[in-house]
This record gives C-alpha cells, structure tokens and sequence, in this order.
C-alpha cells in the first residue's frame, strides 16, 4: 500500500520530468474566501493535469522488461494523456482504450501524444474484453486511473510540494480541498500532509449530484453516485471511490464540501482574472468551495487544488460570459 | 546605469516577494515551432505582468524616508497595477495619474491594488502637470514604466531566472524572444542573459505598425511609431523605445520580430490549449514570433516570453473562437 516512502520514492523517479507546479494567490480572490488562499495551479503541469504524475510513477515504477512490453489505460480523459505522456517519454509503446464516440480534440490529443488508441462501440462493445486480450496479446501493463499504489504515490508527489510550498509561505494550518473523483489525488495528497505537514488536512471537494466521496466520509463507508452523466465537471466523476483510495481518506480527510456547476464555472472566471490560469470545470470545484463555502472552512489560510486545465473553449467562454463580464 | 549587479541587486530585494515564473512546454507547440520552445510564463507574476518586478524593484530601492513619502506613476495598464501593489506591500501611498477615459475594470483593479487613483481628462487635462503638482505637494517619487535604471534592474531579474530555468532545462545556445514596448523588460533580460548566460541572445518582437525597436535596431538609432493607437497589442505599444533602454537593446540584442495582431490572437489560443496560461495580445507577441516566424529564429532551441495576461474576456474569447476551435 502506498505510504509516505513510496511517495518520496515516486518524487525520485519524477524530478527533472514532472513540473514543479506553482502557488499562486491574489488579494482580491483572498478578500472574497476571507483568509489566505493559494491555489496549487496542477492545471499548468505536462498534459495540463496531475494525471501525468500517477502515469509517470507508474510507468517509472515496472522493471524495465514489462515496461518495454507498453502500458494500456481505459481513459478518454486527463488519465489518457498522462500515461501516454509518460509511456512516450519512457521511449514505450501506450495502448489507450477510449469510446468511439469521445471527443474528437481528446482522441487528437492522446494520439497526439504517441498513444495507440483504440476504439470501442459504447453500445455494443466490450471495454474490458477488449483491454485484456490486447493486455494477453501484446504483454501490456493496465495502469488503473485511481486505485494503484503507484499511481496514487505519483498523485502524491503533488502533496509533497504544497508541504513545501506552504512552508515557504509560512503556512503550517490550514485546510487543503482537492478535486475529487476516484480519490487518487485526494488521497496521495492527504499521505505526504500526514508525513510532511500535519498541520495541513486535506479535504475532498465534489459537484453536487456527484458527492460520493463526501458521503462516503459522512457515513464512513463506500457510497455510490446515483448516475454517471450529468455534470460539466467530468473529469472528476467516477461512480465511487476506490477501494485503495476510501481508507486513506476516511482515516486521513476532513469532511467534503461540494459545489454547484455555477460555483464552478464562477471560479474558473475568477482563476481567469486574477491567476492567469486555464482551469477545466472539474479541476475548479476545490477553489471554487474556498470561495464560496467559507464558513465549511477550517482556519485562517486555505489551499486549493486546481487539478486540471482541459476544457473546451466553448465551456470557457460561458464561464467568462457569466462571471467575467 | 543598470548593470549585472544591480540586477542581483534588484534580485536580492525581490526575494521572497516576486514570484519565480515557471518556464512551460509543450511537444504540441514544438511541433509548429520546428525546435524545442520554452515559454517564460511571467504572466503568472503578481498583478498578471511582469511589471510587478520594476515596481517592486524601484519602491525597494528609495531610501525609507523618501519611500515613506509615497510614489506615482502614470499608467493606466500593467505598470500602474505593479507599482500600486509594490507601494501596497511596502506600505507606502501610490498615486496613479490616468485618463478618466481607461476601463473600469483597470481603474478598479488599480484600486484594488490600494492606489490613489488620480482621474485626468485626456483632452483638456495636462498629465505632467498634474502628475508634478501632486509629486511637489506630497512630496512622491515618481516611478517611470521604463526608462530608469532600477525598473530595468527589475525586469532583468527576469533574467536572471531564464539563465538559471535554461541550464536546467540543457539549453545553452537559444534566442530568447521578448514583448518589447519601451524595452525595458527586453534590456533588463538582455543585461541579465549577457552575464549569465551569454549562449542566449534577447531579442524584441513586436506587433506590425508599431515596431520602433525593430526599426531602431535596424536603423542604429531610435525611430518613433507612426501612430500610438491602432494595435490590440496595447500593453506594449509606446512612442519609441526609451533612452536609457536604446543603448542597451543596440549593445546585446538581436534583430526584432514583428507579428501580426492575428498571429498574437492565434498565440494566446494556442497558449490556453497546450499551457493552460492566459496570456494578453501585447504579451503573446514573442510567442507568436517563434510560432510563425521561426525561419526567423536561429538554433534548436528558442525561449518566448509571455509578459502579461491581463486581456479583456471578450477579446479572449475572439481568440478562442478564432483559433482553438
């Protein structure tokens, strides 16, 4: 299981491949949450997003013969990218399975970055058939999105840098909200805060209709999303948390706190004027609880995570449309 | 006049309250460059410019009483938003001359910023005057957008960074592409890069009808704008490049760039997709210039800076529908 050693393990293998992402604040976006707030921008790392961290550690972390063979992801997402990213710097070949009718720019993308990818019918195909005979066929590693020692200590690396960083800020309390979907993220960080900064508590953050995570805190056990479509904050909706994931959140997080699509949209205008950054829906959803759930605030600094910069220009400009105006 | 040490002077100063801009990639853009591309994302600085580094720079360098009297500037774009944050921080006044005619949105974040805003009326008001009133009464040093040693000092920290992010990245021989207005950002990188790393040469980019420094590069002496509106490059649209700035620029820089305000458009678009930064027309100029004009561009490697990000959402969402769709 991951721990605060697989963690710095995993920092080893990244330095000198993974982006070293920035703290940003500003004090308009400090007077609207009413305390301190840095936002960890992860939408500014390779592949515009985290993902490339749990891809790279994973990657990384196979003897050379099975990485040599190629990796295969199931991701038309941020997780495509990473670990076709991290395949193609690692000089191997990266198979990713995605539906056929995923977006044409995601499908570019992924290409874009060396992957294979394969196509599947949503209606009539198989997903994992498909994955595991090419995994038979071709000897392939499957790198799972969330619930992978590996990738969750990559994911964590993320945490060891807020430590850091928060350190430099002078920050030792504070509540750190992270974009939550499967709870790879959430709960690499939440690990190196415990190691490296246990005044620092990391907190799930969710869309409304989407809040799994938080329930499952709340009830102390596994609870499902009702559905699986219905948010523009994609990237961050799985049906539950991960069986790796939930007991790192449930003995490590504070409680949840979820957003509407609007809160969301909100703070991605904001991270538009005051920070400079792109951030897609799903990866605003931690800044936008800052600013608009203060008083589920703890403490007088917070830092949220905005885990992911890929969204459409479209969704953008209807972000900045309605809160930028 | 400004020299290596007063940029590590200026450096030294500025440490632990400029922000250390990352130095960003993208496989995608190097595929359109033809060469590796680095992009020095110092619209991520404090206020959205690089401007934040002169101001602090020159507010840091006054002596305390003089500083305690307070400063001003005339600006109604990134440099007043700079200076009135470095004034903020040090606690110290700000007074910020500008048209009664500037957008509300910049008066407002100038405010924001804690400057004393002081309205003139572009037609009948007479700037200097009212700028030398208020600086007799008070008795505020005014601060120049760039024509004064310790802004230069400033911005070449900028440098400064570059050099070190370079050798890190294995670059040692690259032209590094600079926004140039007044050429005080382009002569404080020049002065910096010579010292430090003399296998990188600055050189300004520019938007058409408004490339003095080209011209005055070209020419050996400084050549005026035919016309001071007309660009949306508006952050770096100036009379002529500075006398102070000039000399140096003529010393250590290469030829200029000059890029059309819809290869600037296209950069920012292109900047969102595969950066997740937010970069301003003025400030995507360099970017542009190693994007479409690399046979303009010398070695395998170039660096563009991106100065400034503080563009209106409409005109972003111009270059969004044009170029990322």
């Amino acid at each position: 299981m991951t721990d605060i050693r697989m963690i710095e393990a995993a920092a080893a293998r990244l330095a000198g491949h993974v982006r070293r992402t920035p703290l940003l604040s500003s004090p308009f976006l400090e007077e609207i949450a009413g305390r301190r707030l840095f936002v960890k921008a992860e939408c500014l790392q390779h592949t515009g997003s985290f993902k490339f961290r749990g891809g790279w550690s994973a990657v990384s972390a196979l003897d050379p013969e099975t990485r040599a063979r190629g990796v295969i992801a199931f991701s038309s997402g941020n997780h495509a990218q990473g670990v076709a990213l991290a395949a193609k710097l690692h000089g191997v070949p990266a198979v990713i399975v995605m539906p056929s009718d995923a977006p044409a720019l995601k499908i570019a993308n992924t290409r874009g970055f060396g992957a294979e990818v394969v196509l599947y019918d949503r209606a009539t195909g198989d997903r994992d058939a498909i994955g595991a005979q090419l995994a038979a066929e071709r000897g392939l590693t499957l790198i799972k999105p969330f619930d992978e020692p590996q990738v969750i200590a990559g994911q964590g690396t993320t945490g060891l840098e807020i430590a850091e960083q928060a350190a430099e800020a002078g920050v030792t309390q504070a509540d750190v909200l992270v974009p939550c979907g499967g709870g790879g993220l959430t709960s690499g960080i939440a690990l190196a805060l415990e190691a490296r900064a246990p005044g620092l508590r990391a907190r799930p953050a969710e869309p409304a209709g989407f809040d799994d995570a938080t329930r499952s805190l709340g009830s102390g056990q596994i609870e499902r999303n009702p559905a699986m479509t219905g948010s523009i904050c994609d990237a961050i909706v799985t049906p539950q948390p991960g069986n790796i994931t939930f007991p790192i959140l449930k003995r490590l997080c504070g409680p949840g706190i979820v957003v509407t699509d609007d809160e969301a949209l909100h703070a991605m205008a904001l991270a538009f004027l005051r920070l400079k950054i792109v951030v897609e829906p799903g990866g605003a959803v931690a800044l936008a609880a800052a600013l608009f759930h203060p008083e589920q605030v703890e403490g007088a600094a917070v830092i949220a995570v905005t885990s992911g910069g890929n969204v459409d220009p479209a969704m953008f400009c209807t972000a900045l449309e309605r809160y930028a105006g």
